[in-house]
């Protein structure tokens, strides 16, 4: 039974000093990746005066969300298992991963981070940063369904390569695997609702936009995504009982 | 003789719990392949209006793939080897690495998955997937051999990273190796035959697209590049017995 | 204490011949890192006669930088540590990871390097080589706030896949860990102060085509996030007393 | 005394059944090299109709060289080293890594691979394989000295992460660290010089398009630049008796 050990964690959990660790670590790998992620964005409307989206801003959003993450996983692996996506968090509770009380920490640490990382954005660059929404012709049940496959995608990918126990040498490319299956989902979903699979990437730059139109989209379809994945990857390919803290080990 | 170990397999050998769970991996691991580099297209197609080919549309696709690939192979690698291509399911059942049996339920499997990707590409997208096919001035002969080529590169590559006894650390890097070589190859093919190397990745968008004009070079130029490469490197650089499954070992 | 173990370093220190050789790693990776960073940029505008900055120049700036530092940090990284800059070894200095004295040589070789490899550049290409500037609309406290921002990511990188005692497989990805924050976040930063994170790297090209506009600021916002990097990785993340030299050791 | 070690092999090492496999997988791995890197370039001459280099061909040819030259270096590695290139081989050789007769049986084996492999790139695309050759305003000079600074770099990266008895980890990331120089170097040099760093891969296109013009500049360049890395390398950083073949081993 996957939800076996899914438990609230005791009150004192999440002011213990590793819980608050753990959340600073998500806080500032959260800030690298959508810094850069976003960032790139902002960058591509500069050079080119707001201009259309082309394939060379696909893959300057691929490359930089790609090498972003793959870093953002990497630093924050032996300190929090590099969640730095509230849908790695939700895909790890559903498979009885994670507490309830630190993942609510993580959580609310990724949301910062991402909010900071888009206001410094703004100040640093001066422009506007870009919040997600849908291409023109993009319906919402498209994009909704969209973010789900992508994030599926993304949080199986975690399960095996970084919380599978028997993962093995995996362990070693798993920040790259991560890093690399949302690089080449954008250049699939960056064309049509901005490819996000993760919903604190899209809450910091609409926080700093201002501007919420489909942002439900961002939350409900990565959550669903993720923990589908962590459900059917926990009761089909793992069957023995494994530690619980921390989710993800490189 | 390489051939020595080449065996039907059992008959129950196919509804084995293992060789189904293998099965669903090769399905989700194809899918996920499939998704992003058929999605890829797409979003090319739908950032020019279906403007004609460019170096950065190329680049958009091999990176797509490359990224995409190394993934497929990483997720699938411990729980069925990750095939996740009937190209390399036909190489490893030539050098006698997998039986009839379960080779067969992978390949089903992998077409499943590339079928459903692409399917779901059509709707989340509402845009047609575009089927492989041969590019101006490009003859049925150039292609078959081009297939061929670029294929046994991709299987060769399988054998000396993942297959081979004496691996040894080149095991950590074997996905990258195997996404890698698919995307350099597509930066020639791409432009020529859309550099498939993958009866599976033909298709799943030939089902949803219906067209099949020049489909049996991605299954007859693959399976040649394949299993040649597999006779020749397991003859030539493979001289003691092995063990039969799983065929990669990270 | 991070600064417990701060040391000026005995005078011999300097002429050690082990201090020599790390100096003359450091000279040729950072030789290495410019020479392919700057050149990049000198092709560019080969290619374009000086054309404006666009995505697809922006990538090439990012993959030359990604590709050449992952290869200057992991050829210097069993010899030198693998700093290729004035930052990270002074991130090393202020968390108490490198001595005084074998600091300044490590500096001192990569501030040669840089300018070699300008030299050279100038030479084999026949063309100027291109200083970091700030583009139009960019302020001096902009880009003052983005260098610090963009170096404390990859000094933070440094010491969590590098320096960090716990850091177990990371090692073996650091390299591309800090080639890849770089990359990325001259997705961002490229188009608004040319993103160097490097004093080095900017000091080269400021010799051979000595132009000092803003100069400082490569030197002053580089300096302040990799020490503010080392400083925090080193209290919060950092409990238990760590041996001297080599700082990073893959 | 690094040259302590050069020896000219016996006669009948030219004959052993190891060296002769050595050499078949030098064949191939340079085949699968020179296929994606001269492949792509013709790619992009077919879809620009031969149109100026631009930076995205650049990329995509930077991209095709690093991925293809990884895979090289890796399915290569566990034979023959996974030298690829004449100028890592004669550069192995100035080390005392290789003996004499073994090494010519290896660049022959490179050559024939190129030579091979441009044959078939001009039947498959039916367009013709374009030679490596002096943009407008590069001077033989310049070109000569380009050579010699960028082999230098691959070949020194090659010790570093492949030979050096001290490598450790590296020599996990050594075939990606030897791909992403030759990678980052094609962004500097490609738009001036083609960027070679490798007699092997001139030599087929040359062959194929019976174009000689400076031929002679890709094949002292790469020689001078190697040797010196392997020299300096040798002398200075390695100090203690090694052991002789292979010489690469990961």
């Amino acid at each position: 039974m996957p939800i076996r050990n899914i438990a609230v964690g005791r009150p004192e959990e999440a002011t213990h000093p590793d819980t608050l660790k753990a959340g600073l670590a998500e806080f500032i790998s959260t800030f690298i990746f959508v810094f850069a992620g976003s960032g790139s964005g902002i960058a591509y409307n500069k050079l080119t005066s707001n201009g259309d989206a082309t394939p060379a801003g696909l893959i300057a959003a691929a490359i930089a969300h790609a090498f972003a993450l793959f870093v953002a996983v990497s630093v924050g692996a032996n300190i929090s298992g590099g969640h730095v996506n509230p849908a790695v968090t939700f895909g790890a509770f559903i498979g009885g991963n994670i507490t309830l009380l630190r993942g609510i920490v993580y959580i609310i640490a990724q949301l910062l981070g991402s909010v900071v990382a888009s206001f410094l954005l703004a100040f640093v660059t001066g422009l506007s940063v870009p919040a997600f929404g849908l291409s023109s012709g993009v319906g919402v049940g498209n994009a909704l369904v969209l973010e789900i496959v992508m994030t599926f995608g993304l949080v199986y990918t975690v399960y095996a390569t970084a919380v599978d126990p028997k993962k093995g040498n995996l362990g070693i490319i798993a920040p790259i695997a991560i890093g690399f299956i949302v690089g080449a989902n954008i250049l699939v979903g960056g064309a049509f609702d901005g490819a996000s699979m993760n919903p604190a990437v899209s809450f910091g730059p609409a926080v700093a936009s201002w501007s919420w139109d489909n942002h439900w989209i961002y939350w409900i379809g990565p959550l669903i995504g993720g923990g589908l994945a962590g459900l059917i990857y926990e009761v089909v390919f793992i069957s023995h009982t494994h530690e619980q803290l921390p989710t993800t080990d490189y």
